[in-house]
């Protein structure tokens, strides 16, 4: 069968023609590829900036956001069947005994670091015609889902995120109340966390590059949260914008200096929450006594968060179906773009656009 | 009597008559002060970068940091008779009834910054003779902490601190046990917050810019908290004196560039917690990017914290016992010099020691 690949070490792109993959135990599903989404890490992988083939190989299957459809399971598997849409988890826990993470089935906070990620560090990913994955680390996704559902895994990092300022806010001794919320960038991952802030009740403002008009800006605001360019105004100016400071602040630009700006539209006992990995920049002057002062003199907290569990992409997977009752074909339309599988490496370069899904049922078969 | 005040503008300490206070309400309580803490706070607020008379005045009195003796108590003042050893609390509701916080009795986490701190913002503070407060924000001291209860309000800030911590965790989906902690600084604030981690379980290294011997160190290492000098030992060669990362770093110096640098030796999902807000610092050269990354790929935390609540002094008054039975002397030891009001002003700027206290008993009657 066919898989899209990144070679090792030159980190070329190559359709490969791979064995035909076979279950190898009982409790594990053979799936078809639909579709695979295409994000800013798979950029970082191609440019050598992170990723690794399986131990020993000289080629890494790319693909981490995935949906499929069940072609065949093994005879313990309860609960999946044939032609059901599937969503992979992407990281498996590290072998190690004592991190208390992987061995409680939370690798998202693997403390090892030898977790791997299927399409990203050490196994497989999922841009091949088939696949094969334990039903462990499968999540059904209802039939009505099939146009979105590879939006799952990007909107799992803000499920985690919210899940985790659930935990951080109950630092505060009074039931806290969704206020305002304040989203920097307008790509995917930031577009479904503004989608699952205002889900939560919280008043959204997404803040991004581009002036108006664009298609995020356009994206963004077609679900209700006003769109303010970043380069006609400035974080100064922004907060008398926005009326007042926010609660929350959702990072996903990865870029460092818009992130700390951002502290100063950020209230008292507020959480910043950094998803955006950001490539190699320049050093950054800051005022380290500035934020330190916003930090401390405000109880405020800035924290980082990383991959998914469990429970985020059930919980995500419900929200898509909220998401589309209560704002009907705006999820679907953050899919700009879909993609023949052999045009991985160009739709790594895209630009323009809001989420690029290779597609491997219309174009591959 | 007598009360050690700050003139406004002038920022000058001085030493002034002032009407005897008296009670006005049954709840309140009169006191008898006998020591009052010196702290950074103190030398921020003569230096002009911090505080507020009362208003209307032209000076405030000094002292947030104080250990009293109850005088007399109002009519309808339970749990509470003169002898009594009373320790307050600083901070004081702000007037809006839209705060959640101050309506819920936690002005520690006031949003609106109206609230006023006894001998810091807006409101008079202890270091007078005697001073007249109500019961509700005064805490019992059992009488064996006569000597060591003056450094309560310090503590506090290390018992809310870990009590925020113990929220934030909660977001591990596992039972976390105490692992290792790194105290940035070595002053009183640090050395509390050192002992307050091991009561915890915590393995706690101390980690400040003074070579050894010093007083601060050998502070830290009476009570099993190996010291290690800034000034000997970089971050990255600290990672590998350490055996390895740590899961808390509690920063008492509010110095930003060992802060953030200090990251480099933070464990997965681990904490730093500010409690230092520093002094106007020259632009620090950061790499953003860095920072961002240690935050994100490793699902790590900095919060900032300030003021402290109720439970927090209950817990502190609680400690200074347990502290005292598990280290004999070394509390007391923390507490390196006692002065006279009058000498206030050159307290704050004395150099040397770890804890300097104002005493009214020994040198005032």
């Amino acid at each position: 069968m066919k898989a899209v690949a990144v070679m090792f070490p030159s980190r070329e792109v190559r359709v490969l023609d791979v064995p035909e993959p076979r279950l190898h135990s009982p409790t594990q599903v053979k799936v078809r590829t639909l579709e695979v989404g295409v994000c800013g890490t798979d950029q970082e992988i191609l440019k050598g900036d992170h990723g690794a083939a399986p131990k020993g190989e000289d080629h890494l299957i790319l693909g981490h956001e995935c949906l499929g459809e069940v072609m065949e399971v093994g005879a313990h598997v309860q609960g999946l069947k044939p032609g059901d849409l599937v969503v992979p988890r992407v990281r498996r826990p590290c072998p190690h005994t004592h991190c208390p993470a992987c061995r409680h089935g939370h690798p998202d906070f693997c403390v090892t670091g030898d977790y791997t990620e299927r399409g990203i560090q050490g196994a497989h990913g999922f841009c091949s015609e088939h696949f094969v994955e334990d039903a462990a680390y499968l999540h059904k996704a209802d039939d009505s889902l099939r146009g979105v559902a590879v939006l799952t895994e990007p909107l799992t990092i803000a499920e985690k995120g919210l899940r985790e300022v659930a935990h951080i806010q109950s630092r505060l001794p009074w039931k806290v109340s969704p206020g305002k919320a304040l989203v920097l960038g307008a790509g995917p991952v930031a577009q479904l966390g503004a989608m699952a802030l205002m889900r939560a009740g919280f008043d959204v403002t997404v803040y991004s590059r581009s002036p108006k008009p664009n298609e995020k800006a356009a994206a963004a605001e077609a679900v209700g949260a006003p769109y303010i360019s970043s380069k006609e105004v400035t974080v100064e100016a922004l907060k008398q914008q926005l009326g007042g400071g926010v609660d929350i602040i959702y990072e996903a630009t990865g870029a460092s200096k818009v992130a700390f700006d951002s502290l100063q539209v950020l209230e008292e006992n507020g959480v910043l929450i950094f998803t955006g990995v950001p490539g190699r920049e320049e050093p950054l002057e800051l005022h380290g006594d500035q934020v330190l002062g916003q930090l401390v003199l405000g109880n405020r907290v800035m924290f980082g968060t990383v991959n998914a569990a469990d429970s985020d992409f059930r919980e995500a997977l419900e929200d898509l179906a909220r998401f589309r009752a209560k704002w009907p074909g705006r999820v679907e339309a953050l899919i700009t773009q879909r993609h023949p599988p052999s045009e991985f490496a160009k739709v790594v370069e895209a630009k323009g656009g809001i989420k690029h899904v290779i597609s491997f049922q219309e174009h591959a078969r």
